[in-house]
């Protein structure tokens, strides 16, 4: 191959060194504690599936998924989330033995990148689904385990905004009276271009009540006040329940002792084909941008023949760390170096260092180009050369 | 979608349920813990990487490669194996930090099935490489620690059969004289087909002292006495070499203590553009196949520009857990029942729970379609429903 290209990735594509991947397993295993902690199973879906099947089942923009063809010409996905996968295997099998059912993962998805721009066409998620539970106490339960598996993994400064697909639907229904027209309104806060969004309401033909109820959502933030302030904006049965089950979701995240965590958002919209009831996303205050979410989506079970509610959250681990720079874990590796005649030494000692739970390098002194420069890179090294006898000294 | 077609999965694809998945993950954690003490560091790479880089220098058949096409035509392939890519990541970087460099990885690796046959097309490896070392105390090493892991593991009845590629590759070229029929004479021992090989030879136009050098070749097993018995076969000092090899990479494994595990196989042959030195196989005795192998590449590391010579094993997870049949980790999940008035009692009682290190689920009662059956699956049910006040009796 050419020289130029020999260590060329696909765009996207990344490496993780042992420093990162220390990191990173740190942070899993402590969320994968917490949610197995809740009751939830972890399980594991291939990286390759029909794009018949779970790629247009999920939640990825069409444009995001990475496609690929199989040797017979069929169209494959690398799996844009897990959140499909797994409501293929909770209605064809799991959701047979337990109903409600609580599955968990840790896994890789794939995003196909349009340019090479920084962004990773692969990284890892970790996230819960519970299936076959409709009430708000399984929205809360997400949330609050979404919560405390970020403060077991050491976040401290985040906030969860929390919204509802139905009430802003309402709202926009009562408004603007048609599914088109609410939808152009839905994109404009799915995109959060609220600059954009007062505009388009100004260009509309609405008297100025009208008006101000679409812009005062805009200015509905805080917990307990804004559902009381979200009330005004909405007539009738069908805009009272989501603010009822906001209402009260937010009480039982008082009783996991969350409520500082929750930011209450009633413009909050998400994936408007797919999620159907309690939305949220997470931000850190450390980075821009969010690093999970996670919402009801009612519907998705039922393309897989299932008529089941569900619920659950993903987030990503690359922003989490990003979001916690936490110190790296060190692995204070010590070396022995040996001459073969006394190989049997080094084994010895080997052995009963690693035995103490030690990290040892046992290394022959003649598989090294350049001793001094790999030696030096250990604090604690052990000489086991020369005469047969003289005990190895530490250096 | 169809409803005949939405449960399906690409050939060869599987899920792991959670049963599998906590198999897994013990046997993962105890393995890499081992490999941690060796000081080897652990690392992952992409998913997908350049036929044209990594596919073509791995030791991965052609058609067993997962080849895809990506949006701009160019061909890439699902990862065959991690060897290549940590050539590559190596020799483009980590190599200029630490030389000799022990690296270690748990990965999912893809082959492509020609048709559905019950085989796996993505399965995990897990595996060391130690790169920049020539030594035999490098070959013992990686033996020793495969040993070790699977030991570590809890696999009592295996062996690792060791050869030399170097042996069989002079005993043919003295014998048959051209490189094209030494190959054909190592493609049978590659295939495992003695009884071609001994009709092949037989067939050859050799001198019958020739022939029964070859065949003698099949009937050398043993250790001590094979190394004695493969020497009475070949001439010369080129010949010589990899036996005194064997013979001293047999002391150290000894000097581990682990000469029980071994069998002296010099007629083993493995991928043969790729290994260049000792080359190993595991076979465990539950199994009919071997679960692993490894050996010595110094060419690999040449294509990427990096004049080192290397060596490392890989074995199969999912082989290794049908060599073990571990008994399933049982995780004894506990279930806290509550109506929605006393929510809060349940959230207590649960956090109470978790923090003693148990699993608990909290449900909601209004949450199950099938209180009776759902219920009758867990050991330990906590009843927190009806009047508040009245404590949570246990079932």
């Amino acid at each position: 191959m050419s020289e130029l290209f020999m260590f060329e990735k696909p765009m996207g594509m990344r490496d993780t060194f042992p420093h990162l991947y220390r990191m990173k397993k740190e942070i899993r295993s402590l969320v994968e504690q917490e949610m197995t902690g809740w009751g939830y199973e972890f399980l594991e879906t291939p990286t390759l599936e029909y794009n018949e099947t779970v790629g247009e089942a999920s939640a990825i923009l069409e444009q995001q998924v990475f496609k690929l063809l199989d040797q017979q010409g069929r169209s494959l996905v690398l799996r844009p989330d897990m959140t499909a996968p797994i409501a293929r295997v909770a209605a064809s099998k799991l959701l047979k033995d337990r109903n409600p059912l609580r599955l968990a993962y840790s896994a890789n998805v794939f995003r196909a990148q349009q340019r090479e721009g920084g962004r990773p066409a692969e990284f890892e998620q970790m996230g819960v689904e519970l299936i076959g539970d409709g009430t708000v106490s399984a929205d809360a339960e997400t949330i609050a385990l979404l919560i405390s598996s970020l403060l077991k993994a050491g976040l401290k400064d985040f906030t969860i905004s929390i919204g509802h697909m139905e009430f802003v639907q309402e709202l926009f229904l009562q408004i603007v009276g048609t599914e088109e027209r609410a939808e152009q309104l839905r994109r404009y806060l799915y995109d959060k271009n609220y600059v954009g969004f007062r505009k388009h309401v100004e260009s509309l033909p609405l008297s100025s009540i009208d008006k101000q109820r679409l812009l005062g959502l805009l200015s509905i933030r805080g917990n307990g006040e804004s559902i009381l302030d979200a009330r005004s904006l909405i007539e009738g049965a069908r805009g009272e329940k989501p603010l009822t089950e906001l209402q009260e979701l937010m009480g039982i995240l008082n009783d996991y002792g969350y409520e500082e965590y929750i930011n209450m958002d009633v413009s909050l919209v998400s994936h408007m084909s797919y999620y159907t009831g309690v939305v949220f996303e997470v931000y850190a205050d450390r980075v821009g941008y969010s690093i999970g979410n996670g919402g009801r989506y009612n519907h998705l079970l039922h393309k897989f023949g299932a008529e089941v509610a569900a619920t659950g959250f993903a987030f990503r681990l690359d922003y989490l760390i990003e979001a916690l720079s936490p110190e790296a874990a060190k692995t204070e590796t010590e070396l022995i170096l040996f001459s073969s005649e006394r190989r049997s030494e080094a084994i010895s000692l080997a052995n009963e260092l690693r035995t103490e739970g030690k990290s040892v390098i046992s290394q022959d002194v003649t598989g090294i180009s350049d001793v001094d420069r790999y030696t030096a890179q250990f604090h604690e090294v052990h000489w086991i050369v020369g005469r047969a006898g003289k005990s190895g000294g530490r250096e």
